[in-house]
């Protein structure tokens, strides 16, 4: 039935749809550990007039359409769990403007974050927001993601200033002007961040950027004990000090980050600082951290100033999710993401290290702790069913904990497919909304069907 | 017809629900210059309770329901212009949590702003969100409200971190968690921010609070051209200085100013300025500024570092709006709300001065610039056809100059009554998602009919 419709589209679209068995394996999976599920054809939208002409032609022939950027989704956004087209927005990677007056620039969605960030380097302007993975801007925007900076300068909730969307009927629209607020009717920009590809496809993203500032300076410092670690995020958050990373790392994600990068550090619980600022200001922040760090525990500052060193640095603090083999061959790490109220993180982090403790499995707790975001991870050989069984069980107990201490059960890798079962019990009645405004979005439903504005 | 729905209420509510006469008169009207309506009845909601049965039975009945906060609405928004019930919020104005730790406060929505600094007064903690007029946090959550610390500390869009929320069909339900981010599902709370009472009641909202700086400096300083101030403005956010104010009045404004507070302004363009931070760090960043000011033309800094000048210094600010009389006996201002991005803000404001200088009208411009916001306050005797036809032909022409320039027709006032007509101007197609937001949300019509969700 579907391969009537996608006749239609080849024609329209020539060799930009391809239905070749390995490009729509690589359209199938994502970094989840969600089964893989293969789309029909995948189509490479070169222009949005590409995105036009394929949108409206699913909508007319009822076939679902899923956007693609980098496929890094952690949660299954991107597979096309009921067939369709994969709409691979890679090569819409235009930076169309920057302007530096107004820090802002406008990009087409397929352009990545380190793709951007090498654009304005000599511009003196960064664009802040850190997930880890070189995402593309149209997929963190559609996942609402963050990362390590998020404490300082947001997510893409906040750094989003508009989008062009085309809806699910194909037409081209514009969520708001590039101007610092406004109050000229419904937040359409906030709709789409965070939509996950369901009520719409974003082409053009306009993002906010920050002067790059004079100094960056990074430090580790390591605790006797997570109690004292994570006091300090908090009492440093208290002071009003305008940390722009801090990040946890309990004793086994001390252990990956080593045999990663052979980092040499001490095995106990440790933060990954930044601070940026005017020299006096760095200095300033810093000797505040480092006093209270002292209070609870800490050891000294161990200072990464060359930029070399940083990179080495913070390389080793993303890439502890592919650090798993030296701690246990053959394993892959379940990932959760949680977040709670930053005065509930001492508890929620003790809570979910007794849980792993108590368990035959192990696991390592790393987060965005300014933000009281944290990821256990359970390292688990998938294929044995009493372990991931017991993964599953651990992520229950965290994720129902985490929502009974007024948090939520997804902080930045939002909520694809396993966690929608989850919607109700965090926002209970509202879903309902969430629904009515995804049939009033796209009544035919042809948008990344069977995620969100559906219930698990 | 209405009546006997009204008598309906009255039995469920008794006393809370008044038809008297001069009660009517007072929601009938709010700070804009949009002709009066009166409500049927007005209640006044001591509960959520309250305001769920007087939903639900406006929604059995349909008869319209329009929130009332403090009545300071710029643009009609809390007028009942189909008649049905003016629901007053003001009774419940209850703080329900302060969470230092988390520097959240959850409040009734009637609480104002002035109400909550002043239980905050304490704590070393401020809601720093301030529009001039005390309006209720509900109502500043409706109409996306910021004001002059907006370029430090976001708008009501960044600051209100959750609601809860009577929907049109009377049901309750809660947009979020109180935590820093989350990505679990469409931006409920983003989508009432702003919706100007269209969507449902606001009940309750989650804000986040500040620390109280160590120190705030207030400083004057008045400017030899426009330009050179708007300049000076420009290049402050461009070298990343956090400015907590930077306010600009023109020398109408200042006369303003001066006439109603005694300031002693001269008669130039002036920027108002603060700083927060360390004893420092506010050091560095007010000398950082002053070298800017001086090498565009700027005299030099006027401090106010004492409490009680701070603010009076401020309140002069706040009320240049009601200091007309010494301006013009008999004058009332027509006020308008634009905003541009930053680099086309000194051609926004000469060009709208200009405007000002071809006319046979005065008027005066103040304005957060640093968002790139200002408001052209034009200064006439309304019942004079010629001048109040003046003074639309001079906010057409300034809307339109404002859209033009990527500009949205409002900052921080809302779209309310009059302005409906610029919504399709600015937002397009886009229109037609807000139309079939409000109609998937309130698909009876109810809520606040006539504004937002409808074109003008």
């Amino acid at each position: 039935m579907n391969q009537a419709a996608i006749t239609i589209l080849q024609q329209a679209l020539g060799e930009k749809l391809s239905q070749n068995a390995a490009v729509c394996d690589h359209h199938s999976h994502d970094m989840s550990r969600q089964p893989p599920h293969l789309p029909d054809a995948v189509v490479f939208a070169e222009t949005e007039d590409d995105v036009v002409r394929t949108v409206a032609l699913c909508h007319q022939h009822g076939l679902p359409v899923v956007p693609f950027g980098a496929g890094s989704s952690m949660e299954g956004h991107t597979i096309p769990i009921r067939g369709g087209i994969s709409l691979n927005m890679t090569r819409m990677n235009r930076i169309l403007a920057v302007h530096p007056q107004d820090f802002d620039a406008v990009v087409e969605a397929g352009v990545t974050r380190k793709q951007l960030n090498e654009h304005l380097r000599d511009m003196g302007l960064m664009f802040p927001v850190d997930p880890g993975a070189d995402a593309s801007l149209g997929g963190m925007a559609s996942t609402r993601a963050s990362g390590t900076t998020a404490v300082r300068y947001g997510t893409m909730r906040e750094n989003v200033i508009a989008l062009r969307v085309v809806t699910p009927s194909g037409q081209i629209i514009t969520t708001g002007r590039r101007v610092k607020k406004s109050s000229t009717g419904y937040d359409l920009t906030k709709i789409f961040v965070g939509a996950e590809g369901t009520l719409g496809v974003i082409t053009q993203v306009t993002v906010r950027l920050q002067p790059v500032p004079d100094v960056i300076a990074s430090a580790i410092c390591s605790f006797a004990t997570m109690r004292g670690a994570v006091e300090t995020v908090v009492e440093t958050l208290q002071s009003g000090i305008p940390v722009a990373r801090i990040e946890f790392l309990d004793e086994v994600a001390v252990d990956a980050a080593n045999a990663h990068a052979n980092l040499g550090l001490k095995r106990q619980p440790t933060l990954f600082l930044e601070f940026h600022g005017s020299a006096r200001w760095v200095e300033e922040q810093s000797e505040t951290v480092r006093s209270l760090a002292a209070e609870n525990g800490g050891a000294d500052f161990d200072w990464a100033t060359r930029t070399e060193d940083r990179a080495r640095l913070w390389k080793a603090r993303h890439e502890t999710i592919y650090s798993n083999q030296s701690l246990r061959p053959g394993c892959k790490t379940y990932t959760t993401d949680v977040c709670v109220p930053v005065s509930r993180l001492p508890e929620a982090i003790l809570a979910a290290r007794a849980d792993l403790d108590a368990s035959f499995i192990t696991g390592k707790i790393i987060g965005h702790v300014g933000d009281g975001n944290f990821h256990v991870g359970y390292l688990i050989k998938p294929e044995i069913p009493a372990e991931l069984a017991e993964a599953e069980r651990l992520a229950e107990r965290l994720y129902q904990r985490t929502m009974d201490m007024e948090g939520t059960f997804s902080g930045e890798h939002g909520v694809g497919i396993s966690k929608l079962k989850y919607l109700r019990r965090e926002h209970g009645e509202a879903v309902e909304l969430m629904k009515a405004l995804k049939s009033a979005f796209d009544p035919k439903g042809i948008m990344n069907p069977g995620k969100l504005g559906h219930e698990g």
